[in-house]
């Protein structure tokens, strides 16, 4: 598996706004076992990004789907930066496809 | 909704012995959404923990459990420290119960 952890920051006032588009933007993509958004309740503009994908290769692939295109269109604007990235090899846990 | 990223720094040597405890201790928790367990590939001690609960209360309840109280008994002599720590308030996304 391979997995994501990421904080982005919102432009200014943006961030409700960013996680509807990241909400939208994210079901049905093949191979993503989980995707959580969610506030950092200690910055009005955080956001922090879960991803579990069954490869590293299906999140990649994932980049060039049509509603991830458009979701990230709308979203860059939105966007004022990205402040932290961290890759990681899930092993399992609770709540992942069996 | 109630989330946490931590990062766990295992003892030299002990990140698997470790992953193993984390797999066994975290099943049938009640409120638990999520909660993935990940190496992380830079660091050969680290270990990801990345926990999705439906409130605060559900976490905190979570670590009276006979079973994860067992989990950190065994866990406690393989853990070198705590590196990160960081609460979040998930949103939603994919993969988490409807």
């Amino acid at each position: 598996m391979y997995g994501l952890i990421g904080k982005v920051r919102a432009m200014p006032g943006q961030r409700d706004a960013l996680v509807e588009i990241l909400l939208e933007g994210t079901a049905g993509m093949p191979g993503c076992q989980s995707y959580v958004i969610a506030k950092d309740p200690t910055d009005t503009d955080g956001i922090w990004i879960t991803e579990v994908w069954d490869s590293a290769d299906s999140h990649k692939a994932s980049l060039s789907l049509p509603a991830v295109q458009e979701a990230i269109a709308r979203a860059r604007p939105l966007i004022a930066g990205f402040d932290q990235r961290i890759e990681t090899e899930p092993v399992g846990g609770h709540g992942l496809p069996a």
